[in-house]
């Protein structure tokens, strides 16, 4: 064992050795190992004691600070407002499960997986979206339909980009109606969802660009696309929406091995996009109306284009041939929403933020799960809420507006040594009465380090406990905003508290 | 390699294989290894590619139901409100750290970490708790005052226990004061914040039993416990919530090589619990006021009990001498809440679950971290949410209430045929007008199908659409719960809904 030990780095010659040892079956080889592995273990465990040098969180994550709380906060209830006014209900997933379960749903995408390590028990994986537990819900469950919305973490091993927003532990949002149903209603409902959250958040112009596989792969096969290649043309074609055409072709032709002819014909189809023209258009196309799948897809376009006009939501939409979203258990109707750059926005970093929000029909997926191959067809949609808290801060750091990261309205002071008892015993009834208040934790506070307090982060009021107000039975309420203060009787205090944050 | 292969469960050989394979420093040695490698890696492998003929989610892990979120919702909020109520700035740290982070903060406990697997990069462990990640972000931020509030998953591979609401995910919400203050006031809020959570749940009675660290130690010297062995008798002592003095006395002389007069002097201070009084009488004591940590463990309590008292919360506090609490790093005062059950409950199970909020004093923590040993004194809480969630399903699940898992305020049905494209046109206004609204995803549904769902998920209005009322600019507005219809004037619809909305 020893020669091929310096192959390993030392971390996992350790957990090797530690590995064999737990596992040796026979007593003779346990005391053969034990002396040596001692000493492996102890010389190669002996970093993990020591006191980090320096402190840092892993690669790709963040903390989130109490002002980026309070944004996120705000866009997470509005997103699940809106998830909630369409009849979603709420459903939570576990972080992890059984990598059998997740294993093969993603595809080329499984080896961005984070995987926990073998402790002895189950082998489990870090979700790495939240469609996937969604269908193992479903067929665990035996449900057939399901209008379910989740907001949770979700983790992935890629390359992170702080520029991008792109980390390893990102939230998503996601809303998704599962079942049998009459064509295309709930996909229009999921875009409808999509453009009322991106319209309610402000971001400015958006754009949905939708396309649908069964006319991907139709325009493949009249174009004479190779089946087995389908997949890596679909990966070039990915790229067109940050890389020229004539770059995407070149990759196609000279890294792909695909025909130049054929890449010819793909070209030029992938490279419109339109209203419901281009369907009707496409429609009339001598090869593609040949192709059942192109049909099939141009058909439920057609239809979708309907709805959604019913919906008011048309302006937004474009169907754009060249779309083809990376996950691969999309069977339908694909879209994917983006921000369009405005000049006035030019002064701002260049967004490049990619989409904002995605999704699609993925008819097979529950099935997969499904022992006996029941069938339930979803649709969905996520939201990418990284990437809009992301363009959010931006914004929030250029305009300068202040955040507070408190809700405190009240704060209890006094000028007065020796008056912690009574501070202590009002707060209390101000948090008795239901209302936000602090006080400083010391004895005897100086006053304008209560007030200073209290305008760094916004407070709005003070009560100011004097020996003298006591004496008479009031308590000083002060607006920190205009420093006005007013005697109020001890017995009226809540009540007027009351009064006055109502009022602003 | 091969023969001692033969030790290994077949996938640790094969994450083996795997790691020599990523890692072979020199060509040779892939070539050598690559065909036996590859011809083992398959056949290891198979297992994963079988299609799961079992659907499962990990152990000790569950989904939150749709009913389940709607309650935990409510139980958050809350929470989170009262933590808003004392000031507290929201936190967000990953679910994974550093394993280096982790390690040696929980000391025993720390076999129960989640690692995940090495992938190549760092080595990280999922978080244990909240407590730890803080005293990094305030270590690493450099920070020395802070009063945070975090609600999140963490994660410990303890053996799950359905029945006592234990689980190897499940959230956390905590608390905690970070700074250097005047004594007692942040341990006093800290005992206030509990006492308002758990009143405000309405969950019965409740105790909270608070102790400090200096005086366990005072005790076990002045009783002659060997300082090798203090740990091991407080983990005997921490049975005492759960069986008797007699059975913990017999462990500590019996398993634990205590001498038996040692075990009956503690065995006289740990069994009294009480008030102030107690406290001062134990400032009396011979022996503990000998002792220099006591003296200060116990001073801390008396001034300590003078803020609970006014804060008006005494009546639910015990001193308990006989309480110590798992984790390593608490310094000063700790404090467990616990529910009392009634006779009122006695048809309910046992709840058994033991401590519903806990928390203490942890002075060293952060300068664990810090490479200057800067020292930020820290003092928290934590809400156990699960055990708490777990008593209110139970309760519910007795009392037969009914929950709505969804918002829905109107449906918008129809009995006519062919009128799908009036029912989307006017659901789109409903949500404009920011509505909670749904409709059925047929494009023919029959009416009472319709009306069912609405009861089933008591959705309180419903708007009916047919050609009659359509010729005459009205639509019908039915209330589900009376049946009682009106005829409404399709441009006041929107206005009239709100206005039952707001008044019902």
């Amino acid at each position: 064992m020893m020669p091929q030990l310096g192959l390993l780095p030392r971390r996992a010659c350790a957990a090797l050795l530690s590995q064999l040892l737990r596992r040796a079956a026979c007593n003779h080889a346990v005391g053969y190992h034990s002396q040596i592995v001692e000493a492996v273990l102890t010389s190669q465990l002996k970093p993990y004691q020591k006191k980090p040098n320096f402190i840092k969180i892993p690669k790709g994550t963040r903390d989130l600070s109490p002002k980026q709380m309070v944004v996120r906060e705000k866009i997470l209830d509005m997103v699940i407002s809106c998830f909630k006014r369409h009849g979603g209900k709420g459903l939570d997933t576990p972080a992890f499960e059984l990598k059998e379960m997740l294993t093969e749903k993603y595809n080329e995408q499984s080896g961005l997986m984070y995987d926990l390590e073998d402790q002895g028990g189950e082998l489990l994986s870090l979700r790495y979206d939240l469609t996937v537990p969604f269908a193992r819900y479903l067929a665990m469950n035996k449900l057939k339909k399901m209008k379910r919305y989740q907001v949770g973490k979700v983790w992935r091993r890629e390359s992170p980009s702080i520029v991008q927003g792109r980390y390893r532990e990102f939230y998503q949002c996601d809303f998704d109606i599962a079942g049998q149903f009459d064509p295309m209603i709930p996909d229009a409902e999921c875009l409808r969802i999509i453009y009322e959250i991106l319209s309610g958040l402000q971001l400015g112009d958006f754009l949905i660009k939708v396309n649908d596989r069964r006319i991907i792969d139709g325009i493949f096969a009249v174009c004479g696309v190779p089946e087995s290649k389908f997949r890596t043309i679909c990966a070039s074609m990915d790229k067109l929406d940050k890389i020229s055409w004539k770059d995407v072709r070149h990759e196609m032709v000279a890294e792909k091995g695909l025909a130049p002819e054929v890449a010819d014909r793909i070209g030029d189809y992938v490279q419109h996009h339109g209203g419901v023209s281009l369907v009707e258009h496409m429609l009339q196309d001598p090869r593609l109306s040949q192709n059942k799948q192109a049909l099939e897809g141009l058909g439920s376009l057609k239809l979708l284009s309907e709805y959604l006009t019913l919906f008011a939501i048309m302006e937004k939409i474009s169907f754009d041939l060249s779309l083809v979203r990376g996950l691969d258990y999309y069977t339908g109707v694909i879209y994917e929403a983006v921000l369009l750059q405005t000049p006035a926005q030019a002064g701002e970093d260049p967004l490049n933020v990619g989409s904002v929000a995605a999704g699609g029909r993925y008819d097979e997926l529950v099935a997969i799960f499904d022992p006996n191959g029941h069938r339930v067809p979803c649709v969905g949609l996520s939201i990418g809420i990284e990437r809009i808290f992301h363009i959010v801060e931006q914004r929030m750091k250029t305009s300068g507006k202040k955040v507070r990261t408190t809700e405190t309205q009240v704060f209890v002071a006094t000028p007065q040594r020796n008056f912690l008892r009574e501070r202590l015993k009002l707060i209390a009834e101000l948090w008795d009465a239901g209302i936000k208040a602090e006080m400083l934790y010391k004895n005897n506070p100086k006053l304008l380090p209560q007030l200073q307090y209290c305008e760094k982060r916004g407070i709005p009021l003070v009560v100011i406990i004097g020996e003298e107000e006591q004496k008479e039975g009031v308590i000083k309420l002060r607006s920190v905003a205009t420093r006005e203060e007013e005697a109020i009787k001890r017995e009226h205090l809540v009540t007027e508290i009351q009064k006055r944050l109502s009022q602003s």
